[in-house]
C-alpha cells in the first residue's frame, strides 16, 4: 500500500516542501509563485481587492479545549479497540477537529479548535465498531465517524444538542481490501481505504474503479457512501451512488448486510437508505464497490461556445441522444477568462488570441474526456462532435484537455495561497433539470452578486457544469471576493444563505454531491418536505435509538 | 387515447374471439391450435403427462363473498371521490380479486373469488386519494392499491391480519400524461397509465419511454413503481427504478414529493424508498419518467452456444466491457429445445438442422437486441460480436431474434391453455452476481426438479438469462408438470418453498423484478435481515399508523 500522506491542518496540503513558506508543507506557496502576473491583476480589477498577506496563526497557538471524555467510558473503549487506538493526544484531536470548508478553514487559521472531538477512537473490524456504537449508546458518547476529513458541510463539525462528550470514529485501520471478485468486476474494500490505494491495488489486475473526486487525494471510500460523492468522471462511470454493490452498516441497534444481488426487487431500496446517511444511522465498515478494466483509450479534448446558452443547449442534445462523454465540464465566460489567464503558458495566450478573432473572446470552455474500447470511442467521439459542431462549437484539440486533465487535483491547494492573502474562496453546487438549470445559474450568481458586493468591492463567480444526466446536469460555482477581516464568517454565511434559498427557489437540489452535513440542514425541510425529514427521523429512532450517531448533520433542528 | 382491453378474470387475455372457445375471449384456444404437434410430444414425453381438458367454471359460477363495506364508510368515500366511483358490484369486485399468479388463476378458475375486495374506489386526483386514506386511516378500512392487476407474487391478496374491510384503490381515472418536459426527456404521468397508451402520447414527439416487460399490455406505470419492475429491454433502457426521475406518494400521513433534480447528494435516497413500497407506505399518485429519443436503428439477432456455461462465461465478458446489448436473453438447454419445437416453423425445422449439424444440438440460444443511433449501434454490434465469437458462439441472424420479437408478449396467452390441458405453469425469477450465478442456476433446479418429480411424472424447468448488469444477471425460470388435481395448490407452494430457500441459500435475491407481495414475505427477513426488516417497519408506523396501506404484503408476519 503506498504512504498516505496526512492532510494538513490549517488547510489542503502538504505544500511542496521547496514552494512552501514552511518544511511542514503546512505553509503554501506565496500568491507571486502561484498565480501569474495577469492572472493577479485580473483578480484584484475584478474583487476591487489588493492583496494583502493574511497568515494563519501558528499550529501551536490552535486553543483546543481539554478532552471532556470520562475516564471510566475511555477505558471502556481501550477496552473494545485497545489502549492505543483511543487517542486524547493534541495532534490526534486536532487533526480530526472538522473539515476543509471555507468556514473550517478560517476557523483553524483563526486558532480556534473548539469543535475538535473529546477523542479519537480507531476500531479494527466491523464487530469492534458495533461494540463501540453499543457501548457508547449506553455511556451517551457522540460518535463521528471520521473518514478522510474532507468535508465541506460541516459534516465533521460535531455537534450535539445535548452537548456530551464526543468521540471521532476514525477509519483508518480499516483500509485494506478484503476481496476482488474479477468476474463479477466486484471488490470489497476496508471504509478507510483512500482512492489511491484502491486504484493502486486494483491495478495488478488490470482494473480500476474510476471515482475521481476533487479530494480524491486524501477522501476515503467510506466518506464517499456516506456523503453521495460525485467524481470527475461521473458522467461516464457513475456517481459514487451507482458503484455501491453492497455495504455494512454498523449501527447501535445491530448491523445490517446490505445489497448482495446486482439488482433486486424485493422491496424499497435499503443500500440506498444507508448510502448518504452522513454518519446519522451508524457506521459503514464495508463496501462492495463496482470496478472495471483499464480503459484502452483515453482521449480528452476542449472545444469552445460563443454563449453559455449554446453551450447547455449542447449538453442538452448530448445528453438526449446518450452521447455524454465520460467527463464533461462546460465552464461559463467567467470562469473560462479566469482559466486562461491563471495557466499563464504560452500555448493560453495563443489560444486566447484564436478565440478573439473567431468571436469567442467571451467565450465558454468545455472540457471533455471519453474513455473505453477504441472503436466504441471513435464511434461516440465521431457523433458527439457532430453535435457540437452543429450547436456552433470550436474544437480546441487535445492540449486542453490534458492540461485540465493535468491540473485536475490542484485548485484546493491554491485556495491555501488566496487565504493567505485577503480572499473568501468557497464553493457551491446544485443540480437541476435541463429545463431549470439557466433559471438556477441566474439566481444563484445574482444572490451571490448581491450577498457579497460592497461598495467597490464584488465577488467573481465562475461556474461550471460538472456532471450530465440524462434529465439535466449540475452547476458548480466558485466565488472569490475580498475577506471581510472584521466578520468572515458572517460575510459568507449571508451570501450562502441567499445562494441556498435562491438555488431551492429556481428548482435546484440544495446539494448535488458535496452532502448535508451540518450547513444545508436548515434547507431539508424544503428539499424532502416535512414529512420526508420525519420518514428519516423514524429510520433514525430504530437504529439510534439514543441519537448519538452524528447527530449534529443531516436532519434540522 | 387507445382503448384499453380489460384483462379477463379467470386468465391472461382475452383470446382471440376466431380462436377462442367462447365470443368473449376469455376462453383460450385448445391445445391443438396453440402448440404444434412436436412441442406436444415433447411435452408429453419431458413431464410423463398426457393431455387432459381441465377446463376452468364458468365466470357466473365464481363464488364472490358479500361486500363487508360499512354503509356510513362507503357514504363517506363517496362523498370524497363521487357516488359513480364507489362500486361493490360483482364484476367490479371480481375484476379485482388477486393478480395474475399460477395460484391466482387456479383460484379463479376452481370458482373461489374469498379474496376479492369489499369496494373499489377510483380517485382523480392526488387530493382525492390523500383524503381517502385519511379517511379508511380513521375508520378502519384497508387499501389496496389497484393497477394493472397483473401482480405474480400475490400483492392484490389483501390480507390483513385483523379481517378488516377492504377496498381496491383502482388508479385507472389517473390515467393520462401531465406534463411532458421535452428538453429535459421527461414526463410527468398518472400512476394508472400503462404502457401501449404512454407510447402512443410519447410517440408524436418522436420520443419513447421503453419499458417492456412481458405485461406490458395491462400493467400500469404505478404498479411498475410500486414493483421494481423490470422489461424486457431494461439492460439497455435501465430498470423501472432508474427511470423513475421522481413521485408523488400520497400516505394518510400526508403527501411526499421526491426526487425534483436530476441526481442529489441531500441525503438518502428516500425516492428509493418509495419505489419498491408495494402500497405498503402509501399511494403512488404521479410518477415522472425519463424518456428518449426512438432509435434510428434497431437489430435484433440470434446466436448459439454449445453449453450454458459458454454463454454466462459471454454474458460476464461482455457485461465487463460495457458491451451487453438492449436486450439480452440466453436460453438454457431445455428453453431452447422448447423454443425451437415450439416455433413449428419451416425456418426453426432448417435452423435445427444446423444446429445439429455443428455440434449445437443441445445448444443455448442467445437473442440479443441493439437500439439507437446507427454508428453507435453498429460499434458495439461489432465488438460485441467479436467477444461472442471469441467465446465459442455461433451467429443465427436477424430471422431469430425478429422472431422472438414478434411473440414477446405472446406466451401468458398459452398458459391459459396449458392449464385447461392438467398442467402446472408458473415462472420464478432471481438475480445473482456473475460468481454466484451458475450455483443459483444449479440449485434452484435441483430444488425444483425435487419437489415435482412423482414417479414418471417431472417438470420440465426452461431458464433464461434475462437481464444483464455489470456485476451479475437475471434468473427466469418457467416451470412445467403434470398438475396434481388434489393438491395442486400445495403441489405448487411446496416446489416455490424448495426454490426459494435454494436460491436464497446459493446467493440469489428472493426476486429480481417480480416483488415480493405476499408469496416471498417469508423470506425477507433472510433478504434484508430481521433489522432491515425493523427498518421497513419503523417506516411504516410513521407514514401509515394504523397498518391500512396493503398490510398483507413485503413484511413478514
Ligand atoms: C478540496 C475539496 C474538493 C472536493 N471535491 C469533491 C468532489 O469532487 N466530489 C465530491 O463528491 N466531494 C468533494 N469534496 C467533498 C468531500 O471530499 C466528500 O464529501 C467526500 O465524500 C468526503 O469523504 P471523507 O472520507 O473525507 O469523509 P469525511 O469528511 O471524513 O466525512 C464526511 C461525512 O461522512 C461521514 N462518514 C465518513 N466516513 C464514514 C463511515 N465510514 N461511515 C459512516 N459515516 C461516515 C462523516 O461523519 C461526515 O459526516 C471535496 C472536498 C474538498 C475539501
Ligand atoms: C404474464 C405476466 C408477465 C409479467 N412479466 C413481467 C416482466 O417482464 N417484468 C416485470 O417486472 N414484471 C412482470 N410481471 C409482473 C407484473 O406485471 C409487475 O409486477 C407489474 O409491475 C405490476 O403492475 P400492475 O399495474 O399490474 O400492478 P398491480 O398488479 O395492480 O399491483 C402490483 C402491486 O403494486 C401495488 N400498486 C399498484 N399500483 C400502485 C400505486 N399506484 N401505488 C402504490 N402501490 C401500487 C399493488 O397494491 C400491488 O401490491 C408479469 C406478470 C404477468 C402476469
Amino acid at each position: 500500500m503506498p504512504e498516505q500522506p496526512e492532510l494538513t491542518i490549517q488547510g489542503w496540503g502538504p505544500h511542496p516542501a521547496d514552494a512552501s513558506a514552511d518544511a511542514s508543507g503546512e505553509r503554501a506557496p506565496a500568491l507571486e509563485a502561484t498565480l501569474p502576473k495577469a492572472a493577479r491583476r485580473h483578480l484584484a480589477r475584478e474583487l476591487g481587492w489588493t492583496p494583502r498577506s493574511t497568515p494563519p496563526v501558528g499550529i501551536d497557538e490552535i486553543r483546543l479545549p481539554a478532552s471532556r471524555l470520562p475516564d471510566d467510558a475511555r477505558a471502556a473503549l481501550a477496552g473494545v479497540v485497545g489502549e492505543e487506538n483511543v487517542r486524547t493526544d493534541r495532534e490526534s484531536r486536532l487533526r480530526r477537529a472538522g473539515g476543509k470548508s471555507y468556514l473550517d478553514l478560517l476557523r483553524r487559521r483563526s486558532g480556534d479548535a473548539s469543535d475538535a472531538p473529546d477523542a479519537v477512537v480507531l476500531p479494527g473490524t466491523t464487530d469492534e465498531t458495533a461494540a463501540v456504537l453499543a457501548l457508547c449508546s449506553e455511556r451517551d458518547v457522540v460518535v463521528v465517524p471520521f473518514g478522510g476529513g474532507t468535508s465541506v458541510v460541516g459534516g465533521l463539525a460535531g455537534i450535539d444538542p445535548d452537548d456530551r462528550p464526543t468521540i471521532a470514529l476514525d477509519m483508518g485501520r480499516m483500509a485494506s481490501v478484503q476481496e476482488l471478485d474479477v468476474p463479477s468486476s466486484m471488490v470489497r474494500v476496508g471504509p478507510g481505504m483512500r482512492g489511491p490505494a484502491l486504484e493502486e491495488a486494483l491495478d495488478r489486475s488490470g482494473l480500476m474503479f474510476g471515482h475521481l473526486p476533487q479530494s480524491w487525494e486524501f477522501a476515503t471510500i467510506g466518506g464517499y457512501a456516506a456523503t453521495r460523492s460525485a467524481g470527475q468522471a461521473s458522467t461516464g462511470v457513475g456517481r459514487f451512488d451507482d458503484l455501491v454493490a453492497g455495504l455494512t452498516l454498523a449501527t447501535p441497534s445491530g448491523v445490517l448486510e446490505l445489497g448482495h444481488a446486482p439488482a433486486s426487487a424485493a422491496g424499497p431500496d435499503l443500500l440506498g437508505l444507508a448510502v448518504g446517511s452522513e454518519g446519522t444511522l451508524g457506521v459503514i465498515t464495508e463496501v462492495a464497490l463496482r470496478v472495471r478494466p483499464k480503459p484502452a483509450t483515453t482521449a480528452y479534448e476542449g472545444w469552445s461556445f460563443r454563449t453559455w446558452a449554446g453551450g447547455l443547449a449542447a449538453l442538452q442534445r448530448l445528453a438526449r441522444h446518450d452521447l455524454l462523454p465520460d467527463v464533461v465540464r462546460l465552464s461559463d465566460a467567467d470562469e473560462t477568462r479566469a482559466n486562461l489567464l491563471n495557466s499563464g503558458s504560452a500555448g493560453a495566450r495563443v489560444l486566447r488570441g484564436m478565440l478573439r478573432a473567431r468571436g469567442h473572446a467571451e467565450g465558454c470552455m468545455l472540457v471533455v474526456g471519453w474513455e473505453g474500447l477504441p472503436d466504441i470511442v471513435r464511434a461516440r467521439t465521431r457523433a458527439a462532435s457532430a453535435l457540437l459542431r452543429e450547436g456552433g462549437a470550436i474544437r480546441l484539440g487535445r492540449p486542453v484537455g490534458e492540461a485540465w486533465r493535468k491540473h485536475r487535483f490542484g485548485a484546493p491547494y491554491v485556495r491555501d495561497t488566496l487565504l493567505d492573502s485577503g480572499l473568501l474562496v468557497e464553493t457551491l453546487e446544485t443540480a437541476a433539470t435541463w429545463a431549470a438549470l439557466p433559471t438556477v445559474y441566474d439566481a444563484v450568481r445574482r444572490a451571490l452578486r448581491d450577498s457579497l458586493t460592497r461598495g467597490s468591492r464584488r465577488p467573481l463567480i465562475m461556474t461550471h457544469v460538472s456532471h450530465g444526466y440524462p434529465t439535466g446536469g449540475s452547476l458548480y460555482f466558485t466565488v472569490l471576493a475580498d475577506r471581510d477581516e472584521e466578520l468572515p464568517i458572517q460575510q459568507w454565511l449571508a451570501a450562502k444563505r441567499a445562494a441556498t434559498d435562491a438555488m431551492l427557489t429556481a428548482g435546484g437540489t440544495v446539494t448535488h454531491h458535496h452532502a448535508v452535513g451540518a450547513d444545508h440542514r436548515p434547507w431539508m425541510d424544503r428539499e424532502i418536505g416535512p414529512l420526508g425529514v420525519e420518514v428519516l427521523r423514524a429510520v433514525k429512532a430504530r437504529l439510534d435509538p439514543k441519537n448519538i450517531c452524528n447527530p449534529g448533520v443531516l436532519l434540522p433542528d
